[in-house]
């Protein structure tokens, strides 16, 4: 008997039949005496088809005022959504009311699509929550102080239904999606990859930032600050397995360090090959180079991720950093012709073809030689490393593309990611 | 220079290239000098979709609970149309901004699928209009004292526009549509049938619930209560027409009874074959048979037209109504069952296949000898009639369905319908 938050992703909401089933699995938790807040999102390419419309009547760049607007269209994706669930729910005799993110309310900042929550009133939710309601809360939305629509950005459902259950002080946060878990890495690239059955919040959020797709980062940024457990399961097990099994399927996101846990070391791989390498190379070494090559980027809107600069010779140095390779023409430019001469700078060089990879683990807080270890794994490989970054539970080398498969295995296989998970 | 409210239906946002069109015209009134508020119709076909979705996941039957969803689903058709109308402008350079109902905010009561406002807040949309922007506000809804989202009911974006335009005092509402205006009868029975360049506003009034589908006649009682001069033309003339020839185009709705006009005496003919005719036979004529009957027929939720009672006979009356069709076979056995042997009447009978053929026209009211016409025409066809109501403007006859062509084109001749309009 506990308050729980359900949040359905698109594709558990792509058809009526879908969210028929939907229904069926939430009664299924009500039944069993819990108390549901259910957050799902648009049904899988309603949000794509209101864009596509917007793109047709103003193919125009983006204004705050076109901006605007679009929050307005695309927020009704995750409406039509709400009403269909709980017109599901109270076809299957479960008490549901839905409600809009103006509507709870869900507070946000003013940036039109990437807004950011600010805080939710659960006053409304918690009232219908006492009269045996199903609670059914658009995700990916919330209104401004001056009452304006806003959303929150693609995947904004997961950071809206954590928000929600970190508002309301639930028992737990459930990610229903179309995968079944957090794994060790891609199951594509390493056929042994094994599901986690529990992850910290901190592997977590590091494996969101560095490519993993199975949640929203800020979702993870916003279970850390409220400390809500979160369960990454599948929606598409049959509705009526039993409730035990499902509430123990998927992967926890966990913010108990257990002592008495054994931890593994490296919890999983990451990788990524969307990024591009620059460097700019015998920079003068002086105090406000960095912000001096960096800053002009940032004005281009050019994303910046890894930057390595090493100890200088004869007072100058290489700079080096990555960015979207969807950048890497415009951020070429942009140092060979303005940046470079300003700063006199040597050569601007550069390479699409890298990819990044990443051990995650939090037991590299207390284990030494874990990245002696990566670095040793993949020269046993022969694979060069270009650069290197870390933190306190990651470490991530840039190498070139084509080495990607051979290095996530091989460092899955080095750091024993196949055997089972201690329990 | 004045304030101006356009409204425009589903088929004139019917897709990207219209709403594009939809904006210029409205752009050229903007560089014309006047001041627009623009309420738009969800895109043809939305609304159904929308609701089709919803018959599939909760095919039961109606609660007050599954009507509030309703609301909240279709209540997203208009939403992305006001957003889609607003980029529109702005790519057109115009500066425009939208506004759901419950952002205005427009109350209604709380009769989910068919509300009624209750008022218009109209210092957002002012504050807008004097920044010089365009205020695009959805059609068919608004909010509730406890922030659920209504509708209006089908039809629903004239009322709106109307009572927008009331609460604005605007010059005039113009009600953009598929059709170039009111026309004497339906051109489709009568091919002489003539768009009337004025009809007054009880005219319109008894020809909306006459049958004519050009202007929902909640909209019409609005424009009546708060005296909002409408006019309804088409959105299918090229967008570029010069403005003064727009303004003076379709028919105007007016309230101006001018005295110097030469007024037609019969200004149009409406007919409608949905309904049929029951009758239940040698009724007690005694104080309160009338409301057992009705009453009894209300509570089934059948809605009732014209209703003919007569002087009595031997204490026994006979007593005739008529109903919608789809209801006639429940009327028929709800009269025989309960109410026939519970106020000790003799036979009942019916008959489907009939029609309410009527002449409505201001200067009724002055003029003798009208409704004799009327029946003299119909006799002179041949045609029986089988109840006759009258109101101050208009005279009804429900006769055999058959006919119905026949009596139309007869009385539009009769009338002289064919011949222009006094200008």
């Amino acid at each position: 008997m506990a308050l729980i938050v359900h949040k359905y992703g698109g594709t558990s909401m792509g058809s009526t039949e879908r969210i028929r089933n939907v229904a069926k699995r939430v009664a299924k938790w009500v039944r069993a005496g819990h108390r549901l807040v259910v957050v799902p999102s648009a049904m899988s390419g309603e949000t794509n088809r209101l864009l596509a419309l917007a793109k047709e009547v103003s193919p125009e760049k983006a204004t705050p005022e076109t901006m605007r607007e679009l929050d307005m269209i695309a927020a009704t994706g995750e409406q039509v959504s709400v009403g269909l669930l709980a017109l599901a729910l109270q076809a299957e005799g479960v008490p549901a009311v839905s409600y809009t993110g103006w509507q709870v309310p869900v507070k946000t900042d003013s940036a039109y699509t990437k807004a950011r929550i600010e805080s939710i009133d659960d006053a409304r939710v918690r009232a219908d929550l006492a009269a045996g309601k199903v609670v059914i809360i658009t995700g990916f939305q919330g209104i401004d102080d001056d009452g304006h629509i806003t959303t929150l950005g693609r995947g904004g459902s997961d950071t809206s239904a954590v928000a929600v259950a970190a508002a309301m002080k639930a028992a737990e946060c459930l990610i229903y999606t179309d995968v079944d878990g957090v794994y060790t890495t891609d199951p594509r690239v390493v056929p042994e990859a094994r599901r986690l059955h529990a992850v910290s919040f901190e592997e977590m959020l590091e494996m969101a930032s560095l490519g993993s797709k199975v949640l929203q980062i800020r979702s993870v940024e916003f279970a850390g600050k409220y400390r809500v457990p979160m369960r990454v399961l599948s929606s598409f097990t049959p509705w009526d397995i039993p409730i035990d099994e499902e509430a123990r399927s998927g992967t926890l996101i966990t913010f108990e360090e257990d002592e008495n846990m054994e931890q593994a070391v490296v919890s999983g791989i990451a990788f990524n090959r969307d990024e591009a390498k620059v460097t700019i190379m015998r920079v003068p070494d002086r105090p406000g180079i960095a912000y001096q090559i960096l800053g002009a980027v940032a004005e281009a809107n050019i994303d910046v991720d890894v930057i390595v600069q090493n100890v200088s010779h004869d007072g100058k140095t290489d700079f080096s950093f990555t960015v979207h390779r969807n950048d890497y023409a415009r951020t070429i430019d942009l140092l060979k012709s303005k940046v470079g001469p300003a700063v006199g700078a040597g050569e601007v060089t550069g390479d699409a073809r890298i990819c990044k990879v990443s051990i995650v683990g939090i037991g590299m807080k207390s284990h030494v030689g874990i990245a002696a270890k990566m670095f040793r794994t993949l020269a046993d490989e022969g694979i060069n490393i270009q650069m290197i970054t870390t933190s306190e539970i990651k470490t991530s080398v840039v190498i070139d593309e084509k080495y990607m498969e051979l290095a996530v295995r091989a460092l899955h296989k080095a750091f024993d990611l196949e055997q089972p998970q201690p329990a």
